[in-house]
């Protein structure tokens, strides 16, 4: 079968791997119908993150089961099932408590001697804790499909930074980073009830996608200039709940000054860089938290699932350019050349 | 009157100051019955934080209301009332929020202008803001006026890093600090619900305080070491809520070390020092939160007040060396030397 592996920063190739089995009675195999290449993956595209040559890659999958492991009980053969961007045996204490991102037995797709998203067929371990069923006849729509496609990471992540941020009914919203985890965090805090949405962000096409999904405002701003400008828009005091998604020393900088005393950061962007933007001088002072980290996806798409089965959240406008399997390398060329938000694959 | 001054680093002097008068309608002038020194406020005595001459000290007081202003209406003049470490108006956005700390109003006793609480008498800013009456029989039994003495401070910000470390009923608490404000943490993990509370100390006379208190182990060891014993106590994983009580780098890292993934720290140790021991990238893989700041125990009072005067909790013990109000220097060098835990100061 075919599949996406990098060789090298900016070597994306679509080659012939071998066609993934069960290997243990834990496993199941599941047909890629559709994938997506996410802000992270640009990483080790730019060689800011460390890959060795041929190594798979693509977290974010949804597909058909092909085959299952002897003790796999909730997802059988035809099944359609989308995969968070982990895989977790559901079982240990961390699973049990929701936060399956720390699971025992977890682990990325991707990493060496694990299949990546980006490819026709995918081995999947501990499939019951990891894959999630849905409704077989979601298969010939295709803008549902995108739409579920979200919850194997972007709508999730959102998510998991909005309820980092502590958004309650009529909180006022602020979200750092237009990229697609940004916008779902906007999604996620109009469907947590936020009254006020501002979206910080100084590309129009994406702007105009956070007012879409929820935002009442828009800051095309960066930095010190964005920060009096979401004050002067809240009265002096900032955003009760600020997201922060993208990762860098400013952009943390940017969040915290914006928050209203007593607020919190749900911060989601991977942290890189070698300042981390925390002044812990001023989170002491005005009580402000920080909570957050890498998503629990998985425990997230239960309760996210059925809004987005009857329309009620579509995350799927932060897919704005499709490839298929052999357009994966322009698909990387143009998010990286943020010429595209998020690149949508589809198989076959 | 007299009054605790600091010209200078290790220059504490009781002198003759101005008497207190009522300068505004909302301002009450309080008699101090009993004051006490803090380790924060070791820093001006060490020069760590920067002091005019004559600057007023002290901001844990508690006394009897001698004169009010006209617009004064929950106190009266022979009121036994207790003050927070900092003035608030009550009635601003953030006071109304229960941050109090945030007050569009508020202010620290003993900065230039204002008085300071190890002294015969202070003029309360927005008396009916900031004051709360406690009954007046409490004025004739020693342990509880000490008792009641750690609501200005102490007891509120055990309370505080208590509930930004997420205890609840059943959780493994850690405390890292063995100050009074660890100490009171302690105690107010228990009166939180929590099963276990691992103190993190290697003084014996303090640790002894937190096993009164509700520390169910003890460990006596800092940094690495620290951080694998309490691993050892809990299975591998930490614990749910981690209260950092000291301020340092290294003890922000041991707190964060210390955590269960999915756990929270708790902070209300006062920052000090160029680096912060955030890892982000630790708390962002783990899922840390980080939620506390200075404490508004203002806010407090009224939920920590019932307990304390019906004896359900007594943080009395933080309490080791009583001093009158000429003694006030001695108790400075004993706090310094690590003679005294918390100098409690005596007025007539």
């Amino acid at each position: 079968m075919r599949a996406t592996t990098i060789h090298a920063p900016f070597d994306m190739r679509v080659e012939e791997v071998p066609e993934p089995v069960v290997q243990f009675p834990t496993d199941a195999v599941v047909r890629v119908l559709r994938s997506c290449i996410c802000g992270s993956d640009l990483w080790a595209y730019r060689g800011e993150a460390a890959r060795q040559p041929g190594q798979r890659i693509g977290h974010e999958f949804l597909g058909v089961v092909e085959e299952t492991g002897s003790d796999v009980t909730t997802v059988q053969r035809g099944d359609l099932v989308v995969a968070p961007f982990m895989w977790s045996d559901g079982v240990c204490d961390y699973c049990r408590d929701g936060l399956t991102t720390s699971c025992e037995h977890g682990g990325f797709w991707g990493t060496v001697g694990s299949d990546g998203g980006q490819g026709e067929a995918v081995r999947v371990p501990f499939a019951d804790g990891t894959l999630v069923q849905l409704p077989r006849e979601a298969a010939s729509d295709d803008r549902l499909l995108s739409a579920l496609l979200t919850l194997s990471d972007v709508l999730g992540t959102g998510h998991h930074a909005a309820l980092g941020a502590g958004v309650r009914p009529g909180a006022t919203v602020a979200v750092v980073g237009d990229g697609a985890v940004g916008l779902c965090a906007v999604l996620a805090a109009k469907r947590l009830g936020a009254e006020r949405i501002i979206a910080l962000g100084r590309h129009q096409v994406r702007t105009d996608i956070a007012r879409r999904f929820g935002a009442t405002d828009v800051v095309a701003a960066r930095g010190d200039e964005a920060v009096a400008a979401v004050r002067e828009l809240t009265r002096g005091q900032g955003a009760h709940a600020v997201v922060e998604a993208v990762g860098t020393e400013q952009s943390m900088r940017t969040a915290i000054g914006v928050t209203r005393d007593g607020g919190a950061v749900g911060f989601v962007g991977v942290p890189h860089g070698s300042g981390t933007g925390v002044d812990l001088g001023v989170m002491f002072d005005r009580n402000i938290a920080l909570r957050g980290g890498v998503a629990p996806v998985r425990s997230y798409i239960p309760e996210l699932l059925p809004d987005v089965l009857d329309g009620t959240i579509d995350p799927s406008p932060v897919f704005d350019m499709t490839v298929d399997l052999n357009g994966v390398p322009d698909g990387y060329k143009a998010m990286d050349e943020r010429v595209a938000l998020k690149v949508l694959v589809t198989n076959g």
